[in-house]
């Protein structure tokens, strides 16, 4: 038997339920899904295949999984920093958003998040913005695997200057995009309990229900939306999310920091699922999510960046170092987010965090081929005592050096072969200069 | 007039007195020192040069300085992580480094941490270990610029069993490196205030006094020493120095995490310094240090990775990250550590932290020729509306592309010139496989 891409000569960092290592070890690949994963006994050739990739004794894993995102504003990459978030908001991102995003715009500015994601190793997102459309356009173009959801606001948004069409175009984004691509999965995205109306939530939520979708929602990000859902609605936001009926086991709570003990349990006994966003929510001084407690209760905890705007980056192994350590010292416990269950957060568990862990997130034959290559011959990840403790601790995206996403090579030795990097690098450029001058 | 090099089409940023930002900028050097930065006109040819470098639109900055680190524990990088820190000291670092440090391993130890800094843009460190004759010899072959001490400690240490010998020894070793290289500083190395009795610290400190050095010192580190100090001198760690005599404007506390509004004015009226090092304090979990409160009651306070076996790498571009977001969610305010107050205690103040802001830590006239450039063509760094929320929240270290030391090359176009890297991971390989498998 022969089979389309053979890797070997590399450490396999499983992730698996047992979360084995193995050493000198063989993935095998065909027709886009993992065959075959075994070590390689030294006697024994290697087994016949379309193309053969040496991974020169670094790290073979699963690729990483973003599970929050709004691809396009890397066109706001940095515009401001530092500042009160009302401030960020109303003076710099709102009117930019209303200004500058365009279709064309949009698909610009996505194309160059996933190079940037793609490059860093993440190989799934999970996105939810306006004009979703031309996102979904720029993503399916790039190879990258993703969950993405056209927003629901009661608020003008741009593309969609009457929020009572809302829904109906975030149902539309999802019949247009369903069963076009493997790659591409339509979900729901509200925006949040402070945005959007108790009827928009259960109507958005029921359209969700209806076409058995996976629903994303900011929730418990700050401490003012607290104070908010509070003096309204008497109670937490995730209470108030599950007195609608919001929480069951396709939502997902992106940032979940101002919760309480309460809310952590009805969270684990929803089977909701969180992203946690932790460079986010310490640039724009959100709080700290009480995510080792959300794993005690048996929550499924996924990575996300964010958006560009408040991070400023789309790299992971930024967000995974970060994760590991900030609950350390804020818990003043060193044993707390070990390296491994971190790791986990940025593969399986960002998986499970959006619904796809039957296909993604751990390197397992039958699941789909998404794999990285981590290049270990650097003089940050020399010696290697521990290779796990390497990724979470001092690897970064540039140490990746191939990408493969459902069989397809995305990046060989570093270069990104689905979208031509200069010229999306020139027009970003050019635009960013137009709202400089603005 | 022609120069020994000139850079030239790059954005400088000078981290001057008043922040100077200058675009087409050209940099000229002579004998290892800086002699023009200017703007570009047009139609102005460029200086005469030996050497003429494109910056091809990037950042032309000063290198950054480490105002913290243990080099020759690169040995130990993650060897043991999200463990107590009494049980990783006491099963791990302690014993490795009495088992494995030796002249030797100390040499390849420091010279991959060079090729590590080097490679991600820092151009001087200030360090304080054991074996510092070999640190030394390692330091001055890479090219960076370093402060270095041997340790002061009143217990049997590696290579100095006898700790009566340690005051001798440090002093030893900055009489046998004062005035070999102007890249090499010899400092005076004291532990820290419960390793080292009041006899021990006040002979050190006249030591140090006595030839004029710059005196390092771990200090309000941990909640566990601050209690003991406490307990046994019946005040905090930072009175306890200052009433012996140990602070003045040449001592640098190393860590300042666990400090009081009296101790941040003793440190202020004593004039003396602080290393914050944010990363290694996290995954510690020793404690989040009060910088900005240190900030604003004056203190100059530099940055620093610590040792890799507590962080786990030498990258300031991660430290400067983590730097600007911890105190912000800390506090909860996204105002407070602007990147450009971040990038000052990367440079300029960690140039005063250290003692030598006269020669180094911004793009100036007269100071030495230590100047990195950042390669800007990377989709994480596109668009850039803000060079310097650019190189705290979004830069890499493997972003920087040349480096120069006192007018010496020591990277181009991402190539390490004064160091062996395939012979140093080779050996450091060889190295860890003997510690692996004790």
């Amino acid at each position: 038997m022969s089979f389309d891409i053979v890797i070997h000569n590399g450490l396999i960092i499983t992730v698996n339920s047992d979360f084995d290592i193995i050493e000198n070890g063989v993935v095998c690949i065909t027709k886009g899904k993992l065959e075959r994963i075994e070590a390689r006994v030294d006697d024994k050739p290697l087994p016949e295949a379309e193309q053969i990739i040496d991974a020169n004794g670094g790290i073979i894993m699963p690729g990483l999984i973003n599970t929050h995102t709004h691809l396009p504003m890397t066109l706001f990459r940095g515009l401001a920093d530092d500042l009160p978030l009302a401030l960020w908001l109303n003076e710099f991102i709102f009117p930019c958003e209303a200004k500058y995003l365009t279709p064309e715009t949009v698909r610009m500015g996505t194309l160059l998040a996933c190079a940037e994601m793609i490059l860093s190793g993440t190989t799934t997102c999970c996105d939810g913005y306006f004009f979703e459309d031309d996102v979904a356009s720029a993503v399916y173009k790039s190879g990258i695997r993703g969950v993405l959801g056209q927003g629901v606001i009661d608020f003008p948004a741009p593309g969609v200057p009457d929020p009572s069409n809302n829904i109906k175009n975030a149902v539309g984004f999802v019949e247009k995009w369903q069963g076009v691509s493997p790659l591409i999965t339509p979900s729901i995205f509200c925006h949040s309990p402070y945005t959007c109306s108790e009827e928009t939530l259960k109507k958005a939520k029921a359209a969700s229900d209806s076409k058995a979708l996976f629903f994303q929602i900011h929730a418990a990000e700050t401490k003012s939306e607290y104070i908010r859902i509070q003096t309204e609605q008497h109670t937490t936001p995730v209470n108030y999310l599950d007195r609608i009926g919001i929480l069951d086991e396709n939502t997902l709570i992106v940032h979940g920091i101002w919760l309480d003990d309460d809310d952590i349990e009805i969270i684990a006994k929803r089977r909701s699922k969180v992203s946690h966003n932790p460079q986010s929510n310490m640039k724009l001084a959100s709080g700290i999510a009480p995510v080792p407690s959300l794993l005690n209760a048996g929550v499924t905890v996924g990575l996300g960046t964010d958006g560009c705007a408040s991070n400023n980056d789309l790299d992971l192994f930024r967000e995974m170092d970060t994760a590991a350590k900030l609950h350390k010292v804020n818990l003043l416990d060193p044993t707390v987010m070990d390296a491994r269950t971190v790791l986990k957060m940025a593969t399986i568990d960002g998986a499970k965090a959006i619904g796809l862990d039957k296909d993604i997130g751990s390197i397992q034959a039958g699941k789909q081929a998404d794999v990285i290559i981590v290049d270990t011959e650097k003089p940050h990840l020399v010696p290697m005592y521990n290779p796990v403790s390497h990724l979470i601790y001092t690897a970064q995206g540039s140490d990746v050096r191939d990408v493969i996403v459902a069989g397809r090579i995305l990046v060989r030795d570093r270069n990104l072969l689905t979208i031509d990097l200069e010229d999306t690098l020139k027009k970003m450029a050019a635009t960013s200069n137009i709202i400089k001058r603005a």
